[in-house]
């Protein structure tokens, strides 16, 4: 049960705090909408990708496993193969440009000031512009903010990868703007 | 210099990204509005010490000194005052409920699964009611991700507290509703 009481503890993860208060759930909707969605030369599947990635290390299942569902949707991969987000992506093909922006978004889950001039560096000489290194440092501390949001107020998510196959699909061709 | 290149390096923090960015801008401008300025049993003033507060746990100064400053407005106090956010407000008057509030977001900004049910329950015996403990979470949270925009993009930020005075105050008067 969550810390506060939701009008449908049914709803799990974020989805429950957006019903108890739709004032905040619009601007944070928008938000999801723009930076993973919106127009960008980075794929919504890579941008779907770093979300899942820092909230893996942010520890919360809910926004980890739903983005990796987000992911896998755009990919038409099976939801299970979001396993291997945990892994360093063994499996799932990363470009190189994509790994050194997850490395800056690794950097940005620890603190903002650990990003260095010699970060963005790598990930320029692999093809990044700025538009993706800006992006890709707001998605990850946004991760930061929605990751504390679902946990800190206690909120419930299922477990298996397969309750989150349908949730992936509608982040990924809905999106996030529903409030 | 900031890791990207802005259109105007004279614009400091988050207003340089701001101007960078308007399509994040718009929603981020949002959130803050509402969680800051927004009808609330919460009055702004406190909701900017949190802000301020979670921020110095971030070591960002830039967001320290500008929300600190906004408290400042709203209290009709000198921008100078808010140095004692850092020393766990032994000037600045902070009600008990307040405290226990504070205690919430110095966890949040920990991460979400540090808040216990004990916490909530400390709250709700000093008076916090459900929209106050999820305001407190989310702005707590919020402030993870502006931190980490604002260092992680490496902007520049004044040093003084007397640069902040007229930013602090169109924060708390006019809003961040600009995009």
């Amino acid at each position: 049960m969550a810390h506060i009481s939701l009008p449908n503890e049914e709803l799990p993860g974020i989805v429950g705090l957006f019903n108890f208060r739709p004032e905040t759930a619009k601007p944070l909707g928008a938000l999801a909408d723009v930076l993973l969605r919106g127009p960008s030369s980075l794929s919504s599947a890579d941008r779907e990708l770093i979300a899942s990635y820092v909230s893996n290390l942010n520890n919360c299942h809910f926004c980890h496993t739903s983005h990796g569902a987000a992911a896998m949707a755009h990919l038409s991969c099976d939801v299970n193969l979001l396993d291997d987000i945990k892994q360093d992506f063994i499996t799932i093909p990363v470009s190189q440009k994509l790994r050194t922006l997850l490395a800056i978004a690794t950097k940005v889950q620890k603190g903002g000031k650990n990003v260095l001039e010699e970060d963005i560096q790598t990930a320029r000489e692999a093809g990044a512009n700025d538009e993706e290194i800006h992006d890709t440092v707001l998605i990850a501390a946004a991760f930061c903010m929605f990751n504390r949001y679902v946990d800190g107020l206690g909120t419930w998510a299922p477990k298996e990868n397969d309750a989150y196959r349908e949730m992936g699909e509608r982040m990924a061709f809905v999106g996030y703007n529903r409030y």
